[in-house]
């Protein structure tokens, strides 16, 4: 058993809908106890120091402690081509991403990039990721292996692409099913890792492999569904052409039961209202990935109407690399945050923060184990030094806040101004990251 | 006399207009002669090291030399206030900004700032900068003092202010036409100094204060004339009702004798053709703020229109800063792309760093002074490092490169995912800047 002092910050509610008053948990000078990896008691130091007078206490003074970030899309294949230059999704694929997966046959390559991979979501503080992969069984089983050996909650699945690729990425779709069926049975539940089925997209899918994924869906239903919806406008007209008796793009995935509570979708960007409705329905989650829709001209996420009170859905933030710029949840909330903007919308920094932390593990169904310090969950969190480069020193002069209203300027302009830097230290499963990340 | 030996990179030509073979000059290995600040030769080592082997060579190994970048609109005084939440932009100059500006009243405060801000374009490589300064002559004082302390070239002048703004803003037009005076003597020349007059915009300046500004411009006709122009709808709908003799926003500065080819004009988001045909014909100058536009959601500047090969307009980079969210011409950058993509445009890496060297230079007509390492030029430059994070030294591994190509895609990729940390070390007038900035 340890303890860990500092100020905490965390969400009772969903600021979106609650007031900031009822939905955010601000402790200027709080004690986190961890044992057996997981959140033994929390409070204000002064309620519970004396409890745990006897306990070796880890003293972060001047930093905020929040949950682990969580990044609800992100390819990590991807990793070396980020900022490849000059092109929108479809050419995108083609011309970068498509030979760059290629490589993730060698089993040691993808390793070593798996590896690198993770520990960068861990410099960025952020726990747990919904990952994608390549086509090669390989490529699954070393990213599980790494993420296991870091105690890691990793969501990931292995790509499953049958047509419009290029040979390399080609699979057979029975084979991809049987492959897929194995590591559910060998990952799913197995430590802290979690199976997604992962179609690419409707589009490197034949009939045949979203009906076989569907089937996998229906053999393993605590699994997750994890693609991609509605990104860019040619991508959706390339889909219809596909798949002309769906009614729309989102029908594809519908007509293969594959949309339920533990799907989730990236980007949907451009949703029309009916299968906004339709997502609400079942619970499916959005990833909203910001930094990727502007590098790649995708479009605007209507983030407003994603979490309408009428009809809201789960909804968390995504760094959505390799087209994604950064893996950084921060640099993620500055682009969130200008996207609302230029929609003439405000973005919380709150509401931002939720968005990659209680409101992602809500979007997984995995409340119940991740996104606040409630007692009992698993104790994932980042050390956050809103003070780390000399610009944000100067804007966050005064030291931890002790009021919300400056609580709020502080981590809205972290957000504008921090990345790795801003975060002090990473632990997962109550153990600290090795420094050497940092 | 002293040398530099690193690879170079800067332009001979509008990358724009002109194809890269003949506008990107490419060193792999080059040599930088330096005599009291200036360049006293530049080319490839192969040719010109036997004929300075007895000089000191200082050797940047595996890092790239750029031109110092030029940021052509940031206002010093809002440094503090970066990252400042929730607006667009009239309620966020009186909500956040225009009280902040209040405190440079204070000389002492002012300098303190003026000093961070000069230091923090420094750590950025930012070596010249066009700056908004406040109302106050104090304020204006200390920057140049400063500025002139760390030898830099830096364009700047009183900000002046009559209504429609806090009285603690308002200065009366007849004294501040004579403290600008007074500045423009005092300053304009001196040194590496030089003055721009500078009303706020059309919105807080009185016809009368226009006017005065206009005496002063044809009294100086080699200072500067910098402002806003057409940023945000509501802005231009209020000019719209203050000047209704004016045909137009940009028509406005046009009747009091402030538009010509040493005006700056920051944003110009909404323009029309007339307007942009206007400014080119006389070689008025945009200062395009990609990070800024997007923060305050002001809207996407139509760069294509304004380089558009009929009636080019000068352009270059500009950071404006309190609104724009960093001091890193990297991640202006980055932002431009992505501003350019929304609009199906592709802002290539070449143009981008023109527009914050030679394209900036050509723009503030400096470029017989700065922007490249043509001899007889200012000896400003940047040592930059491309693999400056685990991440930029995946991305990039390979070391320096031997093609435009894969120069193209390092930098280009330096852009997505740099910022200070890739500025290895800064050097002003053939000095290098303090390390412990860096």
């Amino acid at each position: 058993m340890k303890a860990i002092r500092a100020a905490f910050l965390d969400f009772v509610g969903d600021p979106f809908f609650v007031p900031e008053s009822e939905s955010v948990r601000y402790l200027p000078d709080g004690l986190l106890v961890i044992e057996d990896g997981m959140v033994k008691d929390f409070g204000a130091f002064e309620t519970l120091g004396a409890k745990y007078a006897e306990l070796e206490v880890v003293s972060y003074q001047g930093k905020l402690i929040l949950p682990g970030f969580i990044d609800l899309h992100v390819h990590y294949p991807q990793t070396e081509a980020i900022g490849a230059y000059g092109e929108q999704l479809l050419a995108w694929l083609n011309k970068y991403i498509f030979p760059t997966e290629a490589k993730f046959r060698d089993k040691n390559y993808a390793r070593e990039i798996a590896s690198f991979f993770l520990d960068e979501l861990l410099r960025n503080g952020t726990t747990t990721a919904v990952v994608l992969t390549t086509i090669f069984p390989q490529s699954v089983e070393v990213l599980f292996e790494e993420a296991q050996r870091r105690h890691m909650r990793i969501v990931a699945g292995q790509m499953l692409m049958t047509r419009n690729a290029p040979d390399f990425l080609i699979n057979d779709a029975k084979t991809a099913y049987a492959q897929t069926k194995a590591q559910i049975q060998k990952w799913h539940g197995n430590g802290r890792l979690l199976y997604a089925i992962t179609p690419r997209f409707a589009i490197t899918s034949t009939d045949e492999e979203l009906a076989l994924a569907g089937k996998l869906k229906a053999e393993f239903p605590d699994v997750y569904v994890h693609t991609h919806l509605s990104e860019n406008l040619k991508e959706i007209e390339l889909t219809a052409e596909l798949f002309p008796h769906s009614k729309d793009y989102l029908n594809v995935y519908e007509q293969f039961g594959l949309v339920g509570d533990r799907s989730i979708f990236a980007h949907c960007i451009h949703l029309d209202d009916s299968a906004f409705e339709r997502l609400a329905e079942v619970g499916a989650a959005i990833a909203f990935c910001p930094t990727s829709n502007l590098f790649l001209g995708s479009g605007l996420f209507k983030l407003g109407k994603a979490k309408s009170v009428d009809r809201p859905i789960p909804v968390g933030l995504a760094t959505d690399v390799g087209a994604g710029t950064s893996f950084s949840m921060l640099q993620t909330m500055c682009d969130a945050y200008k996207v609302a903007q230029l929609q003439g919308e405000s973005l919380s920094p709150f509401q931002a923060f939720y968005l990659a932390t209680l409101g992602a593990a809500k979007a997984l169904t995995l409340a119940d184990k991740l996104g606040n310090f409630e007692i009992g969950k698993e104790a994932d969190f980042v050390v956050l030094d809103m003070q780390a480069t000399p610009l944000m020193a100067l804007r966050n002069r005064g030291g931890i806040p002790q009021t919300l209203e400056t609580l709020s300027e502080q981590i809205f302009a972290t957000t504008i101004l921090g990345d790795d830097r801003a975060i002090a230290a990473t632990y997962v499963a109550g153990t600290r990251v090795s420094e050497q990340l940092f």
